[in-house]
């Protein structure tokens, strides 16, 4: 492999040239015409896939149906709940022409649905019959990015899930919160291996006319924290302007609950930063498009056939296991450069079969996360193979969740604090609840308050800026 | 179930309302509140699922790839290919604005992608080895719709998928255009029991921009054909201006050839006209989200739990065996409201259990295309089932077919023409091949050519309305 072919800087020097470069080279991805805006390329559209298929065949076991809204949005529906308009309309791309004609009322380019849905919601629930309305939208909503972007991680456009549910009470809709949120951590803990904590944010931080949002938050190779995914308690601050209202079993009418939530792409970039090494890609197995890359080794044509057959044999078995296997069969390029493809492509296992292998009965595996090279019994193929590839989930998994723990830390000194940071991760701290307090620290430090963890514990005695009697026990860090 | 929710008037007498009210009272779509778009409701949203699913996985089968391009296209791109651009330009929504700033280059809300993905091709595709490239991309696509719209079949906003590959030669890109033909057939008329006649367009409603447009065309029973779906040869006529070009094996640089190919939501909406009656909707089994709905009927509460017991367990039993059952076990409403709520959804059979079919052993089916009710043991449950549901598939493309062949009439005069028109459907005649006399039939009569078959004939000796000599043969019809 040519050195403009591999990954050319390290990830612990350069991490973001590291990320841009695996982002373009493993084919996850391309910058597209227009600025801002990312291709989502074959190999990191079949990662969304598994992404989408799991969230998808979870939600739905849990009653929640698809729909689809239009991708264009009255200025008018925007405008009916302030803090949400006032919120998106910044970053909104605005329709002010259909072919040569001006619109009377401008269109918003879909920046999130909640609006136009509930709209069509108000005139579809009459009764406490018609709840809860669990519906969820697979779509792409569009925000100009001013700040730089960067691919799957900040883009002006992104493919994502939206939620969108309707109940009689707050307590239903407390419930459906949680659910969500424990749908997310199960999506991204035991298929992309990543760790999350969990909590509420801030009033400062929560989506723009929600009562609250939980968040799932993650820690970035860099120290920094991403935000995984947020599902909202939305109350009834829509409902009320938009007019969603239900007869009760009490005949009485009552306006209801609703959640939302979501989950993108994001969750691609972030795969890619924890796992990812100097050779590139690491896909944990269970969200990997191709498992398992079989490599035929041969030096003379003889030897050739018998590769090839043993090859499609053990490939085949595996594939009647359900696992993903793809032979590379491509006769233009050496083993070595197959092997640094493959790698640089996150590929969980490689199997390599040459004549000696076939020989004794034997067939090669590699694991991408460790690279140990291990023989096994050919006869023993399928069951190793499953075996390792567990092992590879749980190793990349508590890889991860180790740096978690090592860069989350406790203190109470301000100061202490702020060199802390320098370091990156999380900071467990106190603090007062003054919204004021937050941006201060925000202001002096670049970190914010990523999120309040759901159960309360006694920690300090004061706020970790200020020194007012606390409020909230709180996780501080910088974010992308 | 009372009027209201009923279809309240007969497919016979008024098809445009009858069709209306089927969309919205089966829970297949609504009005949005946003002229000409309309929402894709869950029950809709399923049966998109199937096509969905059947087309995706037909494409990979032949090699093809998922990507996402971006849903907005620069002014600039669109203007590259100049036949493309004025074709589109009159329905596109155009972005100004994205929060307050104006846009220095106007961005289209994607009407279609080629423009935009061809500007990503011509950097990704260097050498022979590159080629096919063969992608797909589910998106949504705008379309200012001037003209009265209706749901499903014209919407300024579509739900579907566009294909978009690239060949080496001409010859290559014909095949990919026939392949992707078949597959669309295929949809058609085995999973929606539509049959569809198949051909290429004239010059005049060729896809803007293309070498030659394939179609298929299906008849409505109001007599109106309808294009179920296209496959584009876009011959070099964008690898030109977008500078796709590959090194071939000659070592010389050539210009590619390009295919592009897109089915749409637009099929369910074929699928109501053509199948539905006066009770609502029916569903081709292969395509309906609900196969069978079980119907307990009872009348005391001693009956209640046998007759459960039952109902669950056959169902259970039909789970198993991959059909899609849903039993109806709501309280409140009667055996025969559920009755005709089921028939208005258009699920395909019935079965109704109740304490005398426990005690005779059997169990009841409604069959939707025929109303036939029977009896069947309930050991061979499973297997009747299967039988009837195969049959039913078969017997709605039948019906269909029948009626496709008797609304087919071919005439040599343009007087018969124009009165056979009268009753609708299609008619194969003669054409001279000039556009200019084409337009003239089409503004005389409202009929336009909906294809020119693929296998040559002689028919007649002269064009139908200027007595030419024939180029061809050709099929009118009016059409949506």
């Amino acid at each position: 492999m040519s050195k403009d072919i591999g990954i050319t800087v390290k990830k612990a020097e350069n991490f973001s040239e590291w990320y841009t470069q695996i982002v373009t080279k493993a084919g996850l991805a391309d910058y597209a015409g227009i600025k801002g805006f990312m291709v989502l390329m074959p190999y990191g559209y079949s990662i969304w896939e598994r992404i989408r298929e799991f969230i998808d065949r979870r939600i739905k076991k849990e009653g929640h149906k698809n729909a689809y809204f239009p991708a264009l949005i009255p200025e008018s529906f925007l405008r009916k709940e302030a803090e949400h308009f006032s919120g998106f309309v910044p970053e909104v791309f605005w329709v002010t022409h259909a072919g040569d004609e001006p619109l009377s009322d401008r269109l918003a380019v879909r920046p999130t649905s909640e609006t136009i849905a509930y709209d069509s919601y108000s005139r579809w629930i009459k009764s406490w019959r018609d709840l809860p309305l669990l519906l969820n939208f697979w779509n792409s909503v569009l925000r100009a990015e001013i700040k730089m972007t960067k691919p799957f991680i900040r883009t002006s456009e992104y493919l994502w899930q939206e939620g969108h549910t309707v109940h009689a009470t707050k307590e239903e809709a407390d419930r459906e919160v949680m659910l969500i949120l424990g749908i997310y951590r199960e999506l991204m803990e035991d298929m992309l291996a990543i760790p999350v904590l969990a909590g509420r944010k801030t009033d400062r931080d929560k989506f723009v006319g929600a009562l609250y949002t939980t968040t799932l938050e993650a820690l970035m190779p860099d120290g920094k924290a991403l935000q995984m995914g947020t599902s909202h308690n939305l109350g009834q601050n829509f409902s009320i302007p938009f007019g969603i209202k239900y007869v009760g079993k009490d005949e009485n009418e009552h306006y209801a609950w609703q959640t939302s939530w979501g989950a993108s792409w994001r969750l691609i970039g972030a795969a890619i930063m924890v796992h990812g090494d100097d050779k590139g890609l690491v896909l944990p197995p269970k969200v990997a498009p191709i498992q398992i890359v079989a490599i035929p080794i041969y030096y003379t044509e003889d030897e050739r056939k018998p590769v090839y057959e043993e090859i499609e044999e053990v490939s085949s078995l595996l594939g009647q296991e359900g696992f993903a296997v793809h032979v590379d069969d491509r006769e233009q390029y050496t083993p070595g450069w197959k092997f640094n493809e493959w790698e640089m492509k996150g590929v969980p296992l490689r199997i390599e079969i040459g004549p000696r292998d076939i020989e004794k009965k034997q067939v090669t595996l590699v694991r991408r996360d460790t690279f140990d090279r291990i023989q096994i019994a050919r006869e023993r193929v399928v069951e190793e193979t499953g075996k390792i590839l567990d092992e590879m989930q749980r190793n990349l998994f508590q890889r991860a969740k180790g740096f978690l723990e090592a860069k989350t830390n406790t203190t109470a000194s301000y100061d202490e604090f702020k060199r802390m940071l320098e370091d990156g991760g999380f900071i467990k701290t106190c603090w007062c609840g003054d919204t004021g307090c937050e941006a201060q620290i925000k202001d002096e430090t670049g970190a914010d308050i990523r999120l309040i963890p759901f159960e309360r514990e006694k920690l300090f005695s004061k706020c970790v800026r200020c020194g007012k009697e606390p409020q909230e026990v709180a996780y501080f860090a910088r974010a992308y």
